[in-house]
Order: structure tokens, then C-alpha cells, then sequence
């Protein structure tokens, strides 16, 4: 979580203004994704154009068409670029506390102001190239929160076929729906009882297989 | 679920051609509504215009202007006259059953050809007026689906002072997370699965009451 792009599982913001590594190719890289992440936090995919990005990065025009092409290219290489970092998902002991902080981190993302995530997902219902971009961010995240079923299973909370995507989709899933979808508004208890809910159904073994149609477990799957 | 615009929980589409009841004015509106559902299933949000409506509708474009002032007012009206139906959830005689069943309407919805839910969902991250009319008619039917709680509370499946709209939450929105933002190809066990963990969450407990920080019931909640 120290890379200067993602503060969190759920997405990236601009990084402050700081000396950065590499030579000049990953610095414009970079100068050009914190402007589209100003860009898009203060506009939205609609204000958001490659002259403007290049414009406010300080790049010649014609280098972020040819880098990037166009706006969803933009912000492919954001997500793409907020993927490719140390982020590691919590770790307080128990799984109900893993799922509650991570929750928390997901709320804040979701809430933060400017509203940089928000506008990536709404991003993903213009752009081909962004949605299929956080999509690989999304599934890299719950790839790497994957350790925390895994702890569970060692610490004996789980059992250990638990399906660990299906466990964390559901997790997580009741925030997305109702910041995103539902629009509800943000109340801070709902991190701590999706979590809850989620391992209580992971203690009772919902994760543990899915049964077949009857309702009863198959041997086969367990 | 027998009026013409609603086929389950999640959304409208386009009525067989038949005759309407009602005035020249209710005509009018499910003309333009249905051309609104076809136009949208086959050009999405970016094809959607007033005009085309108009057109295949067989409606002067001077009454769509009128009557709906523009693109969102066109969505708008389409989820208000979708929300104003009958409609009412499974009741197949379990909690569990029952909320399976509402997920398998979900998924078929959001899974349908033309793609109308999906491209109405679409559309409210583009327009505040379809946002709005969305949000209405979701937390209608979340609202609706209280009775699925109330008789499982009956049944004595679940705690008396369980929190419907969280467990209705708790169960559709793998569903959503899934098919909308993370676009998880569908799985036909996909809303058994969610509705599974969602039940064996409530009969733990996990929707009756928020429990304080610590992690313990507060007996003023619960």
C-alpha cells in the first residue's frame, strides 16, 4: 500500500507531487496518469479528453495519442497501473476482522472525494478497454485476498475447501451494491455487518462447495 | 408479473404487441416506452435519441419533447412504468427457496438478449434522472421482497427483529457484483449459491441487529 497510485483493494488517486523513479519514459508514464486521475476526478469520463490530460501532465499532445491512443487507453494503463503494486490485503487476526478492514478500505474508496473510483466504474460502462482493465485490477485484488481464507483455513475457522472468491464476493459485494448500484447512503456499520454476515455464512460452511440442485451436499464436491 | 413492461424483480422489456387499455394518452406512453426498450436493447444508452423514439413509435417528435424532455425523462418513465405493476416475490415455502428463486429472476434478467436491464443500468451512470427512477423502483422492489422475510420470520426460520433490506441485500448482490461490475461470465449455481449463504447467515444471526464495535450484541439492538 505505499505505492505512490493506490491507496487501497479498490483503486488509484493522484499521487502527490514528488521526485519519480525511473528514467524519462516511466516519469511521463506517470505525469500522464495522475492528470488523467485529476482529470477524471474533477470531470468525470465526460470532461475527460487526451488533449486535456496532456495539457494539464505537461506532455506534447501527440505523445499521449500515440502512447495511448485515447481516453480508454488512459484508463486501461491507470488500472493497470494501480494493479502493479505491493498491496497486500489486511491482517488482524480473524477473518471477520480481515473482511471488516478490508470492507472499510473498499467504503473509503468508494466515498472518497474527489470520487476517482466512482468514475472508473461508471468509466467501465463507456470504454471497452477500461472495463476489461478493472476487471483484470478487480480480479488480481481477490486473487491476492485469497491469503486471508487462506489464514482462516489454517486457524481452523473454515473449513478447508472453502471457495475463497465465492467467500470474498460475498463480502464484499453488499458494499459495491449498495454504494454503487443502489446508491445508498454510506453508513459506517455496513463494512463491519457485510463481513460479519459473510463469515458467519463461511462458519456455517456456505463457501464449502456449491451443492447440487436437490439442496443437500454432494460427496463429490466436498 | 403479468403487465405488459415487467417480466420479474429487475427491469422492463419490451411488451408483444397487443392492445392497450386505457386512453390515447396511455397509448402514447406505452408506444413511446416500448420504442424507448427496443431502441435501447439494440443501440444501448449511445444510439438512444429522442427522435429515433419518436420514429418508432409512430409518435410526433414534438409530443416525445413535450412529454419527456429528453433522453433521461425517457428512462425515467420506463422504470416508473415498469414499478407500477403487481409484481410479487417467489414464495416457494423456504427462505432459502424463495431467495434462490428471486436470484434466478436477477440473473435472467441481467443476463437477457436484447441486454435492457444491463443497458438501463448503464444509462443511470450517464443520466441523474434514470439514476433517480433506478433507485425508486430497487428500493421498491426490495421493499416488495419484505414479505419473503416476514414469512421465514414466521415459518420461525429466522430471529423476529431480523433486518429484511440487509438480508435481501445480502443475497442479490453477489448476483449484481458479479453479472454487472466484475462481468463473471454467468453460472446457473451462481443464485443458488448466493441465496444459500445469505439464509445461512440470517439463521446465524447476521441480519438481526448491528452488533456494537467490540464485536458482542448490544441488548439495546437486539
Amino acid at each position: 500500500m505505499t505505492t505512490p497510485a493506490v491507496p487501497g483493494p479498490e483503486g488509484p488517486r493522484p499521487a502527490p507531487a514528488r521526485r519519480r523513479p525511473g528514467g524519462r519514459t516511466a516519469r511521463i508514464r506517470a505525469q500522464v496518469l495522475d492528470a488523467v486521475l485529476v482529470e477524471l476526478g474533477e470531470h468525470g469520463y465526460d470532461g475527460l479528453t487526451v488533449d486535456a490530460v496532456a495539457a494539464r501532465a505537461g506532455v506534447h499532445r501527440a505523445t499521449v495519442y500515440r502512447r495511448w491512443g485515447d481516453v480508454g487507453g488512459l484508463l486501461a494503463d491507470v488500472l493497470d497501473a494501480a494493479g502493479d503494486d505491493d498491496w497486500q490485503p489486511p491482517d488482524t487476526g480473524s477473518l471477520e476482522g480481515d473482511l471488516a478492514a478490508l470492507n472499510q478500505e473498499i467504503q473509503e474508496a468508494l466515498t472518497a472525494r474527489p470520487p476517482i473510483v466512482a468514475a472508473l466504474i461508471a468509466a467501465s460502462f463507456r470504454s471497452e478497454k477500461a472495463a476489461h482493465a478493472q476487471q483484470r485490477f478487480w480480479e488480481d485484488r481477490y486473487a491476492r485476498c485469497g491469503t486471508v481464507v487462506d489464514r482462516a483455513v489454517r486457524r481452523g475457522e473454515l473449513p478447508p475447501q472453502t471457495d475463497a472468491r465465492r467467500l470474498l464476493v460475498a463480502a464484499t459485494a453488499p458494499l459495491y451494491h449498495q454504494l454503487v448500484l443502489l446508491r445508498t447512503p454510506s453508513d459506517p456499520r455496513m463494512p463491519g455487518d457485510a463481513a460479519r454476515a459473510a463469515a458467519l455464512a463461511a462458519a456455517a460452511g456456505a463457501f464449502a462447495g456449491s451443492p447440487p440442485a436437490g439442496g443437500t451436499r454432494g460427496a463429490s464436491r466436498s
